[in-house]
């Protein structure tokens, strides 16, 4: 029997992605144990109730005690607090590392209080679903998704590695790059489009002539992909934009402006300006089909079902 | 053996809607003869090749000479000239529809070229893919979707009547509205979700930052969704936004201010504001789910390889 990468692996924050980690290292065996731990009391219950870890600790020094690899899954503004509260406890040694949706401040928050002789390397893993909370996470979350991680000063080598080896042997394909590169990329990528997804699902919902029932009805004519997005976690979101302000309200700034030059080429009639970005944009979905990064959707357009009374 | 609800289909314009018709039409016996006409030579060669009407005729009059139902599904800024094109040949009785994702613009160019003793009854049938052209269609394609008809002076009862049977033979759910009703409905589940897609993808083909690769590569974090609707005809769409003008302008500006205001909570980190807003579209999204019209999405962050190099 081969050796497991970790003896002890401590997950602080038991949502989606903390309760998928469990999981996950579990079905891999890649710790001799898994202890959790969590912020509310009753979320520590139900993790302790689905049992996907060896122990669920009452409070963080407990969970952390030994452990080799403690892995941080929480709001990305809960961070600075949680690693304050387990810092004292880390062991020398112990390799810590996060899932934060944003790199460059989780960094400026964790860095100050970490002790000597513990690495810190920041990860993000680019999986997730709809949905939130402990009961939602599922063991093969990760596989075949794509992991960031993005070293710091206080990463050693031989951390990044054995990271880098962790998420590579949960299924996930493992990229490095800067923090604040991560920043921007993940504003264009995945920020403003969610910020977009939420602004547009509150627009629908305020107008006056068209009724909640009718939005529903005929979403699957566009609206319906943005729905679901904008059905993600709002603390973990509304985190996500606080702390990547800069980058979020470059790029939002950015889309605003190409927004208001196709309000005004509709305005103006330029049917000619139009034409030629539609016709950009479809070539640049014939990149990530050809990148083999999605395939047709064969339900475009089609509802699941009615609602009409 | 039942008599066909036609007698002769004539279908103008044969991309993915019309050539999806004509399939539709012979799939569930609906007429004697279906006969096609485009007006690219090109597309009616390809049509010819493709064998889904009974004739591709050379010349619109010859299509719809002696038809009873006469389908226009081209894109809406050409449907003016292709109704004056086809008025002086339609048959005394005719029922003339149209397919068109507009329904006020299309009813004021259409209502002036229309002979006595023709009734026009207009449609929209909510279905499509982000593909074109005659070889994109398919028979099931408006299998269990909405079609909405917006009757109006020229459709008498009993024209409404059988093209709403149509339709629902041909599988759809039927939906009555005013044509006015239908350009805002459409506008916000449809033309503005279209319209976001279309700009968010070019602004991120523009960033300097950020490689079309990396976007590509990560585009399953939220990006991806968008692409997908930002595929569809160049041609369509811009004939859809310069005809539905005013009711896209209008939630566009609503958009745009509810845009700002949330630009405004992240500048001023009201972090409040920002989670009763998310809190609020995720419980639009769970109404959608109730109502059947979608289901979460496995494949949600999930990259299906990767071009890494």
């Amino acid at each position: 029997m081969t050796e497991p990468l970790f003896d002890r692996i401590a997950i602080v924050g038991l949502g989606l992605i903390g309760s998928s980690v469990a999981r996950a290292v579990s079905a891999h065996g890649l710790a001799r144990t898994v202890t959790g731990y969590d912020a509310s009391a009753e979320v520590r219950r139900r993790a302790e109730a689905l049992g996907f870890c060896h122990r669920v600790a009452d409070t963080p020094g407990e969970a952390i005690a030994d452990a080799d690899l403690v892995v941080v899954a929480v709001p990305v503004g809960a961070t600075e607090d949680c690693v304050a509260a387990i810092a004292p406890h880390l062991a020398s040694g112990a390799i810590l590392t996060d899932t934060g949706s944003v790199k460059g401040a989780v960094i400026r928050q964790v860095v100050p209080h970490l002790p000597p002789r513990v690495s810190f390397v920041p990860g993000h893993p680019i999986a997730g679903t709809e949905h939130s909370g402990p009961e939602a996470g599922f063991a093969d979350l990760f596989d075949g998704r794509w992991c960031v991680l993005t070293p710091c000063e206080r990463s050693t080598d031989e951390s990044i590695a054995k990271v880098s080896t962790f998420w590579t042997q949960l299924g996930s394909q493992v990229e490095t790059m800067t923090p604040e590169h991560h920043d921007v990329v993940l504003a264009i990528t995945s920020h403003i489009p969610h910020l977009i997804a939420f602004t547009i699902v509150g627009t629908a919902a305020d107008l006056e002539k068209v009724t909640h029932s009718e939005v529903i009805k005929f979403s699957a004519g566009g609206f319906r992909d943005f729905t679901r997005i904008a059905a993600s976690d709002p603390v973990m979101w509304r985190d996500v934009f606080l702390n990547n302000k800069e980058a979020v309200l470059d790029v939002l700034g950015r889309f605003s402006e190409d927004l208001s030059a196709l309000q005004r080429m509709i305005r103006w009639n330029d049917g000619k300006s139009l034409e030629d970005l539609f016709t950009r944009t479809r070539a640049i979905r014939r990149g990530i089909i050809e990148a083999g990064q999605d395939t047709p959707d064969p339900d475009f357009g089609r509802p699941h079902g009615h609602d009409d009374d």
